[in-house]
């Protein structure tokens, strides 16, 4: 160990100081440490315990603002909004509107982008169609009480699903687009995850802070005889959303 | 949008350029940008797609030499040595040394530490105890070829599997200490799945750089009576392993 860590902050670490700041504060609320209070200590306890200055602390309060988390109100310090991540659980019967129903008062789906594109390799692949066969594809933002927290691009069949966009658009919901099709009933077949620092665009869309983190799931969906019908790489804010997976039978 | 941007790098965001290099690098080989050469471009090359100059480019790639991705080798170049993350399946049969077992070719299990200690309300919750009750603890760590890939923290309830430690400590399998302790089977119940920049201890163990981040999984084993018998917190390094949900019936 190197002598330059205090309270988890890390000098030589490659990630800036109120990043590490803002980080370790989300796992202290996660963790109910200010749950009595309901709000942080002030900005001078906090500049103590990390070894930092105002700005510092400034600038992590700053960024768990951004993504929800608290809230500055004026003369009454800083307030924890939620101290938990939301859980998405993943099963054979996952859907994005029903997964956070019980826990954000306003799950919502905002339509971002549609358009067509050739399968490529991977997609064709999870879709079990040729390389190169044409796909509708979506692109949508998951929010929980009005803040972002996914950010999805999916990919259907074109030779079955032409048109869904138009649904989705109307529907704001890939079920009752696929209902709307014709086809009442799908199932989540596999999901693959991985988690990586956020880029760009993804920051802008999730509200994240520069180094902030996603979680990334590739979930192929099939009709009720197996055969693919989506194939969705959706980015979950990794600071507001967990996944749950229970595998003791159907959830 | 900035236009501080190139290729990808972000200099107003909060992670040092090479750790940006090293993810951006990470991702192509992933996506099989260099699969023909089965190596990365020169030190230069990359430099100017980076727009950085030949210092960062090497510590980017030395951060990944550091994780096993690649191999520089003397008048060579730098060699690919996997363009894959291992994919650890999440299901009812889960189990470290089986789950890597096709893709790695010597999965290991290494004995870190043991101990005792009272749950916390957490624990207590998820190993269905009362919260106080003595655990026996575990600390492991999980190598692939070599390579380090998880860091775990395990819980078993005490009344049951007092001496479980000192059997891990020979077989250096859960499975197997379970077995030699009566307990045949097992299923696993339910997996959490987060994602956070990686501590220093964390970062150590799993031969992390700054700025690394972890996958962390909580997860209940039970009997098959479904009373639960391990409770356990296992980072994977993000930039080595996925995790696999099948959800399509048992895997």
């Amino acid at each position: 160990m190197t002598g330059t860590k205090q309270a988890g902050i890390d000098r030589t670490s490659g990630v800036a100081l109120w990043r590490q700041i803002a980080d370790d504060i989300r796992v202290a609320i996660g963790a109910g440490e200010f749950r009595e209070a309901g709000k942080l200590p002030g900005e001078m306890a906090l500049a103590e315990r990390f070894g930092v200055n105002r700005h510092t602390v400034r600038a992590a309060i700053s960024a768990l603002q951004n993504e929800g988390i608290v809230k500055a109100k004026a003369g009454r310090g800083t307030e924890i909004l939620s101290d938990l991540r939301l859980k998405m659980p993943i099963s054979r019967r996952t859907r994005f509107s029903t997964g956070l129903g019980g826990q954000a008062r306003r799950p919502e789906t905002a339509y971002i982008a549609a358009g067509e594109a050739a399968a490529s390799d991977e997609v064709a692949a999870a879709l079990a169609i040729a390389p190169g066969s044409l796909c509708v594809t979506l692109e949508s933002l998951g929010l929980a009480d009005g803040i972002p927290v996914s950010l999805a691009f999916h990919y259907f069949p074109a030779a079955r699903f032409a048109g869904i966009a138009e649904h989705f658009r109307r529907e704001r919901s890939v079920t009752r687009s696929f209902a709307a099709m014709g086809l009442a009933d799908y199932v989540r077949v596999s999901t693959d995850i991985s988690a990586r620092h956020a880029d760009e665009y993804e920051r802008d869309w999730l509200r994240l802070t520069p180094g902030g983190i996603v979680l990334e799931a590739l979930a192929v969906n099939a009709d009720l005889e197996g055969v693919p019908v989506q194939y969705s790489r959706t980015r979950f804010s990794a600071g507001r959303v967990s996944l749950h997976v229970g595998t003791d039978g159907e959830l």
